[in-house]
């Protein structure tokens, strides 16, 4: 978060549309695949210059051109001037803080959003696409190589596949689509996560680092409204103010994804209110263990204080005490104590402290 | 939840209106009723085909068709072929863990929500239920077999019944109708919990169990209002937006479900409500039982400690102790006991400790 | 609540529109006030049959029919038959679990909303009254016989009386005035109440049950918001899409009442908030007392525990302990003692424990 | 606060527009003051019957009628019966617990909130001003005599002021806004009182006494939430709507009130926030003091009970104990002790309870 | 906070539009800069009186009229005539305790905010900007000279940049980005301390004064929010209303600030919700504190109070005490409080309280 704060204040002065790279950068190169395709012809490539890009501008068939790696402000800058885009437009692609939206410059529209995935430890990583979609083209940049696509590449490359058959705006809700159903996948992990912590709250383990735990969940919680919910808003302003570029029938697509976004939110307000309840559930677990052992406390304390009082009595040492003279006076102490504990016994009892 | 999210996640990478059953699998066979009637004909089957629904495809009186079983995938194919209903429709019906919702495809007007029961160990089952309101037809997808709308078919055998002389929208209203009347069955049975719960926490058996009901009820009223506020929307977005599919005169039926989803979701609201104040009298009630401990602790130690002390004081072995001489030292320091004892006494009176 | 619910889910199956009362029977007789009148003619009669009613359809003059028991659904039947009223509404009238609503049937408005009392015992008592609104004529279904329309009634019996020269809409809108002036009556109770708890929330009797009545008013709180939030909605409701029964100048008043209403719910959201710091007082109470417990034992403990431990020293047995011999030790370790607390004295009044 | 719904609910049962003047009656004497202006003349006059208004009504020139006292009803029956007032309106001049608002009445609109002050000890004090705007008059009514508007007075008399040149809509917006400008001097003063409640709960003096003013002044400002919110809302909705009665530059006046009670509301949920933050702070500062108290406790009692344990071995009179024999027993005892208090120093250390 | 109040109420009474300054004093002198440019020429000036103004009124070219000081009020309300400015605007002007806003008066546009700064003590300050964007002019007002804008005005002298061909709308947008990227930095650091806090809540030295800094946090964040959240809705209804001055393609950057904005509410509300946690957390830590506290002391109490009692006993003087005779009694004693001492422990161990 501080992270995502500081790296975006490393701008401020520049004037806007200035193209820098905000964010971490995943390798050196930068690989550019394209694939040109309609019904009957596709044309597959990849390329390590921009300059490649050239001869697809204005072409009629559908161009999709995958940039892995945006940290050479070059590469945006040119293909960005290639087709006409705002400088503002390429400043938002190049900044990997930048906030899911949706951007209608009526010639083309801009989607920015994030691609979730599970690391190897477990944690949530975060990556920035960000898809044009023009008149038969579509320029998706992401941050770095992936395979997430890949199934979709498949798809492209069957002859029959329904995508051959639709325009370029069928390609970015397909792909929108595909990072909405890894979205599923992230959930399922928390989901998992939080079934764990309620296991853990449960059991006797349960401590500090427990609510550490849970205040973490909360925080990620919290961040994956911050990524899904604006990708929702972009999708609906998508359908409110429509475009030339989005066939009629590709918005039952969108609907459909629309859903999906609505579904994960939901999934994470519970998520939310769940973890809301197992603080709840730790709060009394915490409070039952310290009164269990004040009534430890309590009843020894109370049993024994007492007696030993009795004790003491019969340890003084004056000359005058009559009762230490007599023979029955030592048993007569041991009566009064055992009638003294059963009597206290019996409190506690009434009193369901045991 | 988890389990919800986990299913829907399998879906991930395959392309939209792939038809996968997403859920349990009750049986195996599939079921297919279907009922065709007018207001002077009835015409009443049971197939195990899906064929058999062919010729009800444009015919002019109303038809309802029931499958009991959605896990066989090309039965709802094929009958989704024949009445030409969209492929992002039949992967909805498929996934039972969908989020209800309504959605109008000018054709056809597409239900898809849940009917709630309460299984033998008094657990809230919910099952899916898929409405699809064709010209002249309903088609209705259940998850398995179940009585809930034997009482409708029976009106619909009655020759003079209402159902007889209206469209095949009024139907549709009395499926939503039939399963909603059901939802007030589940909140009686939750209202009965939530009584008992309110017992236990005002009785002294409340404990760590009766906090782990108040949480687990308070996540059975968020998955319900999940389950039942989608279809209030759904409702009064069809109000809203009309249709030609459904009569004038339906409205005012639709009005009165509306109605009771509101009352419904007001309900679960009030429960939440109920349920928080639960937690806060049950917190209420231990701080002050720690209280009470607390005090009989302080007062029997405030009273014997000192005590304590005076008899160590005439323990001690000194040689040249001048009172353990005297005669009426020992009465003496009984004496200086009691007065102690009484003051204490008169002092934890004044401060209302007893 | 509980009540409430359960008594709804007792129609779960029915066909819509089945006349069934919903509610308790609070008598056996049904009785039907008819009062009908214009500027210069009154004519006021009670009747046991619903029959007499029949004559009043499409009079002219402004009719009143008021029928105290809803209980025997016959009556209601006819009734609603003779006004051509729709069976749903009709269902509503009977329904006595109704959410207050307002609903415009174009011929006729229809109203349902709940009168307030206090009964003896200092509870809150509720009863459904329904309204139907139609050209010249007003009919009101009470749940009992009571005397809150008295007061309206010697109006109408007075000849000058502004209401003999209005319609029937400015009738309707004067018993809706009439409730709402009762709920006021209601509120002084509640308010009295809080500032009761507030006494003894402040005052030492504060425990247990005072907190079962914080929560208790809550509840009945809740409750209120329920039935006086609706009756805001559906006043608001009608005075938006407007209706050819009522005339431009009723409005201002119907205004007036829409005022009350708003009113009602903020003190009811004013005293929540209040009661809402009453708990927060009280938790800080039971915080506080137990913190002075606390440091009383403490400084019991402190003081006494070396004190012992000094007498005990003493107190040993060993033949070789050369202070026992000293004359001057016996007072020398009474010095000691006395330095001792003089001492914890001073360090507690450093830390102001006294 | 029950004050307020208390008188309100003496109304019940009358008829609407019934002129019952509801609250205190502050002086017997009613005092009118008019002044009447325009460019170029001045006549200001006091009166004490409401007859003298007569010659106002239609008069060309601004009047400003001010009545100070509303408890005489015939005053304002009269005044309003003169200028053709709708009953409920004077109805609400009367009734002072009415809620803030706005109404328009085609030929005048109607203006009716609280004046806010400081009384000698401290308090806040409201008074009710309500305000009718004509064509070339404005009529203003308050609870009492006061001279909160002796300065406007004072910018009329002035003949070269603004105020002169402008119509009766410019002087009421004047009315408005010395309310609102002594809204801020209120405001100003709870901000005192919020610093001070600030310093004290951070001073070891917090107590209950701290609980109850944070607690008091909580109400207040939900209190002063209800005058001034309903304010900011008649005012933009008389913005919304606008009315022939006032000119097109006088809404940017208007304009500048509303911004001034925007920022009054937010200075509002801002000092809210501000006791909740310091009602945690005082909690914790409670629950760090039971911490420390018990951390004394612990340390005495862990220190010496094992000690006295020990002299109280050394202390039995078995006649068989080898120990007490030995001459170097006594020291050896004390050795263990000592060094059994270092290392319970040490222990406590390494837990950080120093 | 109570010092906005109070500076503000300092007003009351006085007539609208009344220039007085509301403010701290800064420093003595005011500096006025004015940069005349246009696509070709430029012409910068530093002036110490305001008659300078004079001769870029409705001068075609772009005119940047930047004053440093606004405790002047006559600079302020010579400027203002000569621009045809409204009093009320100035008036804003002069207050520097305004909430942020835009206002949009037909011939010119009015901004209003705060400038965001860290000081050298790591505190946040704040500095009004008020901003006139007029047909080829800007008139910038800021309580102090500083250097913010200095990157801006080398821009402008750049022949090339794209602010000299653009107009002055343009200029506006640039001076408000300016600020929104010095509000990132502001968020940095408030991100830092944060981070901070958050490592030091987790440490052992979390205590009363970690809380403290928590709340001041918190307020601040409040402050913040009440600073930035008004922009965004003043830059939205600039948008959404539109004026002639700004130019079409301004529009897309004024979208671009609008974005910044709604990140750095966002970043607000995270941040706040991040500290809720962090007191959870710390109050969590204080609860665990206070239960190893007692369970040291219940450990210790409960072992050694039976084991002091059994001493006391045969500590007793009893003439006939038997067992006090018999040579095996003492290593019998200590062989029973061995075994105690074993008992306890394993009753401990099954209870988890090592």
């Amino acid at each position: 978060m501080a992270e995502e704060i500081k790296r975006t204040s490393k701008k401020a002065g520049l004037p806007p549309g200035s193209l820098i790279h905000v964010g971490k950068k995943h390798s050196d190169k930068v690989k550019i695949t394209i694939i040109d395709y309609d019904k009957d012809n596709l044309d597959e490539n990849t390329y390590e210059s921009v300059d490649a890009c050239e001869k697809f501008v204005d072409k009629p068939s559908n161009t999709w051109i995958n940039i892995d790696g945006i940290h050479q402000v070059e590469v945006v800058e040119k293909l960005g001037n290639m087709f006409a885009h705002h400088p503002l437009m390429l400043e938002d692609v190049l900044n990997t803080h930048h906030r899911p939206k949706m951007e209608d410059f009526d010639d083309y529209i801009f989607f920015t959003f994030k691609m979730l995935g599970i690391d190897k430890r477990g944690g949530i990583v975060n990556e920035q696409l960000s898809i044009v979609l023009g008149k038969n083209y579509v320029i998706s940049y992401q941050e770095r190589e992936g395979d997430v696509f890949d199934i979709l590449r498949e798809r492209i490359r069957l002859g029959k596949a329904n995508i051959r058959l639709r325009g370029s705006d069928y390609l970015m809700y397909r792909l929108i689509d595909t990072v909405v159903d890894h979205y599923f996948l992230v959930m399922e992990n928390i989901g998992e996560r939080v079934d764990q912590l309620e296991e853990e709250v449960m059991s006797e383990a349960a401590g500090d680092a427990t609510m550490k735990k849970i205040l973490k969940m909360k925080r990620e919680l919290i961040s994956l409204r911050r990524t899904i919910s604006p990708l929702r808003e972009a999708i609906s302003s998508l359908q409110r103010e429509g475009s030339d570029l989005i066939e009629e029938k590709t918005y039952a697509f969108l609907n459909d994804v629309q859903d999906h976004t609505i579904q994960l939110v939901e999934s994470i307000e519970t998520y939310r209110d769940v973890l809301s309840g197992l603080m709840d559930m730790y709060y009394t677990t915490i409070s039952n263990r310290m009164n269990n052992v004040m009534q430890v406390l309590t009843i020894i304390a109370t049993i024994f204080i007492p007696l030993t009082f009795v004790a003491g009595i019969y340890g003084m040492n004056f000359e005058y005490m009559p009762e230490l003279q007599y023979k029955w006076a030592y048993p007569a102490v041991w009566a009064l104590m055992i009638l003294m504990v059963v009597g206290m016994v019996v409190y506690f009892k009434r009193k369901k402290w045991f």
